[in-house]
């Protein structure tokens, strides 16, 4: 795929004009050459206003995400890998089997066609990785100066194929709470580049797809009361957001959260706290403690999981807050986020 | 509704801030103060990455689209009521009942509060009006001059319900094309508000959803061939993109589509054609020739359709062009348009 020549005439438009949104010749140009040369061929049956899918099954999961990120590259991906692992995710999170995405572009006149080309690569790319299609589309430009280049949404549908409920609700006292991998990747490698930090070793964005990993708890057997991604905001963020949905107090263990060496000194020197730095590959997952055990060992025989491990517990309380027992044994109450920690993480 | 008060603090923040899409604390206000408290209740399961729904079958239309349309309040819609029914349209245009809808926000930092509040409402006021629901959303800031106001994406799940498959492939030699009724309002509503025009009358866009009145066609038994709505690019696009579907050509009658005479003063007066102008309450249809009788009663019935009638038909050559019999009685080809008419029209 990285051998793959840009079918449209670079040469004759090297940027994104707004002609290139206008529904016109440009436009259509632009989304045959480019758009259906990349997700696949033009259906036979001619390009519409919707696309018409036969599920396998009636119950869904649907979900929308943008993605404004900047920079629009970063080390571990680029704006393509994370809307189309963003939205994989959100449904994986639902205990959800992603099948179709849809992707929308605002591009901003002006954008070089060679960015927009290793974009949509890339999101080809991730697609495949993921095991989901891109199925509908849409292009709209703006004129120069009311963007950044370019903003993608996906949204997505996904098959429900587990039974209970995955979410807040489901939340029971006595849960173990898992994490795949250690915590701030994705915020650190974002604010590195963006800043211009250099740091002795790069650090990458954790940015993956988790539909495999999860499917593979789901196919065990594992009562999933629960899973949320990491994303704005962090591991604080989640852990608050499901002690709300659920009204249960969560405690976790500062000394249990895994955080790299490279992402706690970065951290360190930013005045930054990595439990609420963005992730894009790590989840947490609320399992019956008595299912802890097997769920870990699952986690960790797949190559997205391999530093999982379990940070804490839901008490039997029904206070809706997260307490941290910190690394000397006190514990506070870890809240969410109130103010702006990294804009446009995502 | 419309008396309906904010329920968010505007004295608090009568702006959008950044930390707005930050994933914490005045992200969570603003989704349950404003979003939720329009869109329905948070559901009892708590919020979640993903929304779970049963569709009542299996075979689904799947689109999306995103709305850039500047200025974001015009006659007769603004950027809300064109979010939800460009995507019921796009959905509609394939023969299935839109049921639900994602919604993605791309503020900028700076934007109104009192906009948002607005533009908000008119969105759950045009949902209601389709008979649609918002069941999953996400809200993302920029920073100020790195958007303009509010982008909105909408993407849309609508079950097929109609037997054949409604595509450009299916169109027919002989033909007829319905119209619903006029074409140019909504460019023409746009370009005045845009330009500070000031004509005497002010024409209104014809924004509408457009499900109801299709569903009439189906639910008669027309069987449709093709359909489509007539936005970007206006008749002369959607002509041209069917034709190519369908490697058909197709004739129209210049003087059979009807064009109100303000907006064709105005496109005398802005050197426009109103064959390119954009609709978004427009439609045109494709049925056997031998049904038009009927699917034009159907649709002259309709509040949408008043002004329906029908515009030309399908020729049995094979070559994909659209001949327009002019006026005067000759004929030319209409060609797509190549460059840009009304950048940002929706």
């Amino acid at each position: 795929m990285d051998t793959w020549n840009c079918p449209f005439p670079i040469q004759q438009y090297p940027c994104v004009l707004l002609a290139h949104g206008g529904g016109g010749k440009l436009m259509q140009q632009l989304i045959e050459k480019m758009f259906t040369e990349v997700f696949g061929p033009k259906p036979a049956s001619g390009l519409h206003d919707s696309t018409v899918l036969n599920l396998p099954a009636p119950r869904i999961a649907f979900t929308t995400d943008s993605f404004v990120v900047s920079p629009l590259f970063f080390p571990g991906g680029d704006i393509g890998t994370l809307a189309v692992n963003g939205t994989v995710n959100d449904l994986s999170m639902s205990g959800a089997r992603p099948l179709y995405l849809s992707l929308g572009f605002i591009l901003e006149e002006g954008l070089s066609m060679d960015i927009l080309w290793r974009i949509v690569r890339s999101i080809r790319k991730a697609a495949d990785a993921a095991g989901v299609k891109i199925v509908t589309g849409d292009t709209k430009v703006v004129e120069r100066g009311k963007g950044d280049g370019i903003y993608i949404n996906t949204s997505g549908i996904g098959i429900v194929e587990c039974e209970g409920p995955i979410v807040p609700a489901s939340v029971q006292a006595g849960d173990a709470i898992l994490i795949n991998g250690d915590v701030g990747r994705h915020g650190i490698a974002i604010m590195a580049t963006r800043e211009g930090l250099d740091f002795q070793t790069t650090i990458e964005s954790d940015c993956a797809p988790l539909n495999d990993i999860v499917s593979r708890l789901i196919q065990a057997g594992i009562e999933i009361h629960c899973m949320r991604d990491l994303t704005r905001g962090g591991l604080a963020s989640a852990l608050n957001e499901i002690a709300q949905g659920s009204s249960k107090t969560i405690q976790i263990d500062e000394a249990s959260v895994p955080v790299h060496q490279q992402v706690a000194s970065a951290c360190a020197i930013l005045g930054l706290d990595p439990l609420y730095v963005a992730n894009e590959g790590r989840f947490i997952v609320f399992v019956p403690e008595t299912q802890a055990p097997k769920a870990l060992e699952i986690l960790q025989s797949h190559a997205l999981g391999q530093g999982a491990c379990r940070i804490g517990k839901v008490l039997g309380e029904c206070k809706p807050v997260v307490i941290l027992k910190s690394f000397i044994g006190a514990s506070r109450i870890l809240d969410m986020i109130s103010g702006e920690q990294l804009p446009r993480i995502c």
